[in-house]
């Protein structure tokens, strides 16, 4: 999917390319709810001047290997990859470097930035904080965030490719089911008593719950604090504007970047062979194969070039009405990047 | 626990006081499976030459934040607390620096390695690989390792400390499971065909299932991934020597540390008003309190230092006996650390 190809020949800032770009992702890999989807309350938030598509970030080295960086309210995937372009460059001498984001907007989807460090034969280990939306494991109120983790490490073929949020279904899924009307999962979320429920309903008045019980909860507090405290930014139930189209946003983020050649590591054949093992290894009963992070996504990836992406009626007209409202916008950009 | 002082009257090294320190850790935290348990088969490995106490680490900067460790067959935890002296005396001018260890021997508990930057007022990450026991997600056989993973973020208080391993379950404790005769919870273990089982003997034959279903199972990928690169050591089947007394060590051990004050975060008031909130916020029904990330620790080490350690009587007469097979190499170590 060659966004920037197919947008050369309009005037459309980088800046808005590479957020539609990763939006467009969200859809192509199978998670419409980091899709385009979101771009009605990206362009509300615009509006609103909670997010302020031209700014530049301000990018400053505050240690060797750490790079401080001050989003101005900008976009979260231009202010991601400016950051991960100076990771990238620094690392060749340091072999790592740490990139604190603080006051940039909503990522989307993690996988595309880690990616991109692994096509550049780096680690990548990216992390970002959210709303508050999960319960802790034995508690009964939304105060944890969904905080997804993304990591890639390259070999020889695709990169190993992670990208999960820590709560056990996303939110978006659950207002999903709710609209349709169908009962969720068992053990997926609590209602507003703290109480386990099938209810959709009850389920966006209560919490979803953490993945993977005390360990998901554990694992996902140690990373929002990690976040936070590296990015100065807040926690639990202050994080807010990922969602909304009212606040600031207030979330973190934070990409690692190592490179492996820096330990005399730059040879994969160990891990090649052994993502073949766990590939052609005995599936379990009732599954077809088992497969390695990224073999879905990517697999959705390219099922959706081939055969197209399912968008929702509601959501393409959405876009189609914002296309039409910002005509006149994207043919006279407000600046550069 | 002051290990070192209670030894300070008889000559024994300092490797081998850390390692009987780390031991200790894993029981007084309520992990017998990283306690004492595991000292016969150390001796054994030491008896084997696979494990060689006095010899000295090669460390080397290999970039200004890479530092390669060849532990040359050294215990694990004298190895790793030189490799984390070295990271932490790093960081305070690249502002993050990891540490990749080979051929060193098992670490025990993270926890106490990624604690001890946290006491040095930085961010810490404990990786290692493991054994292949666990299956993967949908699939039938032992393919991947434990791989746990250790995060300890500092605050005012005790740190946020996070120490998991990516399994349901520890196969210690499986086998304890199988000698009592007792049968396992559900959703922990499959018998050798893959399929799920509560019959601990079975499972262990068969694997330990991944914590968190399909998410659980790409995170300790990804980690294995990550740490068998950097390192350059096994991933799979072929990781060796962390539980037999016959085979040479071939996991690989990482740790990164980053000081928060490298951008400015040195003040934890939100991370500790977050805590605060989270401690105080409504448990779930049946529950009694929510916890952070190392509060059930740090509650079963006062406990255990107040009211003593239940040791396996086994465990313990092993214990004696090793003390009188080896009290002469005791008062005359084989060399300095």
């Amino acid at each position: 999917m060659d966004v920037a190809a197919a947008t050369e020949r309009i005037a459309v800032p980088r800046y808005l390319v590479v957020t539609a770009g990763i939006l467009l992702e969200g859809d192509l890999r199978g998670h419409p709810s980091h899709g385009l989807r979101r771009l009605d309350v990206l362009v509300q938030r615009i509006r609103n001047g909670l997010a302020q598509p031209a700014t530049q970030p301000a990018l400053t080295w505050s240690a060797d290997g750490v790079l401080n960086v001050d989003g101005r309210m900008g976009l979260g995937p231009p202010v991601a990859f400016r950051a991960l372009d100076a990771l990238a460059g620094r690392v060749a001498r340091t072999g790592i470097a740490v990139a604190a984001i603080r006051d940039a907007n909503h990522l989307g989807m993690l996988a595309p930035y880690v990616e991109l460090l692994a096509g550049k034969r780096l680690i990548g280990i990216g992390l970002t904080t959210s709303e508050a939306l999960v319960h802790p494991w034995g508690g009964a109120r939304a105060m944890v965030g969904t905080n997804p983790v993304a990591i890639a490490v390259p070999t020889a073929g695709p990169p190993v490719l992670l990208d999960m949020a820590t709560g056990q279904i996303s939110m978006g899924k659950v207002l999903d089911f709710a609209a349709r009307g169908v009962p969720l999962p068992g053990g997926v979320a609590v209602d507003e008593n703290g109480q386990p429920t099938t209810d959709a309903n009850a389920a966006v008045r209560g919490a979803i719950s953490p993945f993977g019980g005390a360990k998901g909860y554990a694992l996902s507090v140690a990373l929002e604090a990690l976040v936070a405290l590296l990015t100065r930014t807040a926690l639990g139930p202050d994080v807010r504007g990922t969602l909304d189209a009212t606040e600031r946003c207030t979330k973190g983020d934070v990409f690692i970047a190592i490179d492996p050649r820096a330990v005399g590591a730059a040879d994969t054949a160990a891990l090649d062979a052994y993502l073949t093992l766990l590939r052609r290894s005995d599936p379990a009963p009732g599954h077809e194969a088992v497969t390695v992070p990224g073999d879905r996504a990517r697999s959705a990836r390219e099922q959706s070039l081939a055969g197209g992406v399912p968008v929702l009626s509601a959501t393409w007209e959405r876009v189609l009405a914002i296309a039409e409202e910002v005509s006149l916008d994207m043919t006279a950009p407000p600046g550069g990047n």
